[in-house]
């Protein structure tokens, strides 16, 4: 059955890997259109998986991430149209050289030709993925969560329809429906018809898929964030950036999870920063150092330095030094966002070079990574891995190279 | 133990990270001077690994493979002095803007951290892999094949001693001695110790990594490269693209294993090429109709037309149209490099939209898919996947990406 699913895909991906822009556009359009002209459908299923979450006693919080309604389902709506506004990524002269031989050789951008996502719970992410592999020339297989099945279902009926309406193959986008934990192994073993995968969603789900994948992966996502206080911060600065780090949107990964602290300010400094979090409602987990200056915190453990909270909760800790700030972040960072606020150039720098993640702030708050605020416009996810892409992967991080030679009759 | 070397090389590369380019280069200028210097006792392991292999009935054609002589060790040691001359890939700007809220946002380049390479036979590609890595600022983990045990000891060794002398961490090169199967299965697993493991071997070994390794890996090398002869094309073009493809170099990647040709001008081709590379002792295996015009040709099986022999032998067909060509190669290609003769504009342009594979050649050999060819100097292997980098890996491949944020107090 899955495998079925493959077949679609990748013949659909080789047509789809020779469209224009404009056709690309246009079924990007006519998909927009249909999600606010059939949102009654939609909004039907989705009151259906709500009402199946309820039964089963999900949580507030999930069961608002699962819930659409007309104002959300236009906002998709209005996602795939910026994506359909976006240039093409696919076409691009990357490089290019003429050899002391003649040959001519271009490297471009091209599809990569199929890709898989397996995400949870927001149903938006059905839409927000299929148009941005779209209009990278790719074939998508979807595969959500069985908590939002229905959604996910009519969302993409509606999308396929519009496809076709257009002219283009209804498989450039398919949804997996077997929602078992069987059918996502599956999806990750599918070498041969799935180029990429992508996991969208918590630590499990990204751990399950680095241990089983076969296909090729990239890594999205978990975001132990730092933000570290170097002795020369600008107080108010330091107070500011921490504040909106945390408590701006606890629940995504570019929130701030663990602070660190330089000794020489930390009976200056905990009081105030902590006193501010703690009046938000955040929970402050901190050493000896941190408990002793700020009385509700309470004691962190060492797992507590290693955890995405997600949440209303920061761990403290005081270090002694700018090397202990990095060599804490080696240590317990996730390679996503890592700050440091100071006005010292030479702690700057040596935070700069030595600190390993995707993206290296001085004096400004890990909220920023993100494909809107780098200016990539929308993002299929934060990649954490090394390899293609590391950062908000927007459009362009959805293709792969080709080289292309034109010779007349070079032989070596 | 492998855990050690794991520990070794993280601690390894996150000095040599931030390591100058003149360092980098001293120490490699070491390593080349060594490997001269110390030819004697290369010599004499290489002695020891051909003698075992001998006893052990290892063909002559891999004891070849096996062998290192003066002038092969000269030639490792001017490897290494090219990768000094070459340019540091580290710390390129490769993107940067400053955004609406002031912030400074950079793309730079930035070493991969520890990669993993596992390679079979030829000892030369212990000095070629360790001084790639090197100079792109990454610690390496080399686990060579049993049969060349004693020589790859020696020559890490010889590098080794190298990088202290010149105030490196010897740790920035190890070899893993220990040459189970069950230390290849283990490096594969290391996550969290290597950030990307590059296999560069047989069909075999690249199947192996594919299937169990859990650390990203960049698939490297096996080439069933096509030669397609369109009905435009010119007679005397194609037979030297053919011959030169398929007879410079059998055993290497970027050779012709299969020959695809028009069946408008096949009466007039297929006796003159195939008898030119059945003098040069290929053999040839057809289809019907080249086994109807060419008397010394065997039939090919299906099996045949997927395999890449590496050897003197050439799988034949006959094709009733570019579409058709075009439809074999996707079935029976690696994606390594493909190539069209043509004279017709629109044959050209068709097979370079539509052949997916890391290069794709109009009126040129195949064997010209190569770092040095492509003018990116020395290689660590040709990537046949699609994630990360494709084709000829140079040291710029061998880099991540990671972006610096310079704010002034921006918060979100």
């Amino acid at each position: 059955m899955l495998e079925q699913l493959g077949i679609r895909a990748k013949k659909a991906a080789q047509t789809l890997s020779c469209a224009s822009r404009a056709q690309k556009d246009a079924a990007l359009s006519a998909m927009a259109d249909a999600l606010t002209r059939r949102s009654g459908e939609i909004l039907d299923a989705n009151a259906q998986d709500i009402a199946r979450g309820r039964e089963s006693g999900m949580r507030d919080s999930l069961l608002d991430r699962l819930r659409l309604d007309e104002g959300r389902i236009a906002g998709m709506a209005q996602g795939v149209l910026d994506v359909a506004a976006a240039a093409d990524p696919v076409g691009r002269v990357l490089w290019g050289e003429t050899r002391p031989n003649g040959l001519q050789i271009r490297k471009i951008s091209v599809p990569l030709g199929v890709i898989g996502v397996i995400f949870e719970a927001r149903p938006n992410v059905t839409s927000d993925a299929a148009s941005l592999c779209l209009k990278a020339g790719n074939a998508v297989i979807l595969r959500g969560g069985k908590e939002a099945i229905l959604s996910n279902t009519a969302i993409v009926r509606v999308m396929r329809d519009a496809l076709q309406e257009s002219g283009m193959d209804a498989d450039c986008i398919q949804l997996v429906e077997d929602t078992s934990r069987e059918s996502a192994n599956a999806m990750m073993r599918m070498n041969g018809f799935i180029d990429v995968l992508i996991p969208r969603g918590g630590a499990g789900l990204i751990r399950a898929v680095v241990e089983n994948a076969t296909v090729p992966v990239i890594e999205t996502g978990t975001g132990n964030c730092h933000v570290y206080i170097d002795a020369s911060a600008d107080p108010a600065m330091a107070s500011d950036i921490v504040f909106n780090a945390k408590v701006s949107r606890p629940s995504v990964c570019n929130a701030c999870e663990s602070l660190l602290i330089h000794r020489s300010i930390a009976d200056e400094m905990i009081v105030p920063i902590c006193g501010r979090l703690h009046s938000a409602g955040v929970q402050i987990r901190g050493d000896e150092t941190v408990c002793a200056l700020f009385a509700q915190a309470v004691p962190a453990t060492e797992e507590d330095y290693a955890r995405e909270f997600l949440d209303y909760i920061i761990s403290v800790k005081v270090v002694d030094s700018l090397q202990q700030a990095i060599d804490h972040i080696a240590q317990n960072g996730t390679g996503h966002s890592e700050c440091i606020v100071t006005q010292d150039y030479n702690a700057a720098q040596t935070f700069l070079a030595r600190v390993d993640a995707a993206a290296v702030y001085v004096n400004a708050s890990t909220r920023f990574t993100d494909g809107g605020e780098f200016g990539f416009g929308a993002e299929i996810g934060i990649s954490t891995q090394k390899l293609h892409a590391r950062g908000p992967l927007g459009l362009a991080n959805l293709t792969a190279e080709k080289y292309i030679i034109l010779g007349s009759g070079q032989i070596r």
